[in-house]
């Protein structure tokens, strides 16, 4: 059995999760691992059907997703996860469920509220400065940044495919992948 | 990889799920199966909390297990579903999911109300009577039998040794798990 280890990426919306994500998976693959991504669209649709973007109700959303990923994890997925996931004790709480049967591996995404309005890729931090969004991370809600995450990208100094390259070269390091094979 | 598949038992409260389920799952990790219990109290703990038992959220609690279960099968567990699941449509839709990505195997534990009630382990159908609590499966909310299970088990008249035996059984000549080794 192939250990499973879930790779967790938190940040504001727009800060680069799924874009750099999206560059990992096809190399987790190639690699051989069988991927499971938690798309937060999919999640929504239906684990998290009904919830909102009270504490509590991010909090229930976070703890749906960390129970999955564990579940995963113990059968030797390659679990990704891109989720703002804004609270610290709901992250938390999630890498103790899941490092209770592989490795939890934390990728904060860091950008500035400023860029990630400036790049405003789904047009929602306009509409959250006019307030037509309420409890918008970032703007009208908190972000709690980790404090000792296993990887941090700056994605406003550095381009994804770099970063995607460094959070390779990190589970690669771990073990959790094998090595790049010479073409 | 092994291949994943869902056994999935579907039946009135005290029909004997759980304790059939129960004598099934060490047979099968003696076979080198990982086994994945979608136990139904974790589930509403983690995955349904907040859902009561209307249609409406009898069918999205089964949603988000068949869902699950899914992902699992993919990573080529064992999973084991214990859950009343009335519906037929709920459960047909569990099974498309599971289908996409291994085998599911439906198994219907069959037991008449009268039975059931005799037997009453957790009390439930005395207060279900008494009209204590309301939609109650099998009292005051219907049961949909399925008309075409892989495994169909009449516990008013088979042990439960003598069940999971056939079960385990279906399972090994399904090439789901590997033929017992003699002692």
């Amino acid at each position: 059995m192939t250990e499973g280890f879930t790779l967790w990426f938190t940040g504001l919306s727009g800060a680069g999760k799924t874009t750099i994500a999206e560059i990992v998976r096809p190399e987790l693959e190639r690699r051989g691992r069988k991927v499971e991504w938690l798309d937060g669209d999919e999640v929504r649709e239906h684990l998290s059907k009904g919830l909102g973007f009270s504490k509590e109700d991010r909090d229930a959303n976070i703890d749906r997703i960390g129970w999955v990923a564990s579940k995963l994890t113990r059968h030797g997925a390659a679990v990704i996860v891109s989720a703002i996931s804004p609270y610290i004790d709901a992250r938390d709480q999630a890498r103790a469920m899941v490092e209770e049967h592989g490795t939890f591996v934390e990728v904060f995404v860091d950008a500035s509220v400023e860029e990630c309005a400036r790049r405003d890729v789904k047009g929602l931090y306009e509409k959250a400065f006019r307030g037509e969004i309420k409890e918008f991370t970032g703007v009208s809600d908190p972000y709690e940044a980790p404090a000792n995450p296993e990887i941090s990208i700056e994605s406003e100094h550095e381009e994804p495919q770099e970063s995607a390259v460094r959070i390779v070269e990190l589970l690669e390091v771990r073990g959790l992948i094998p090595a790049a094979v010479a073409a």
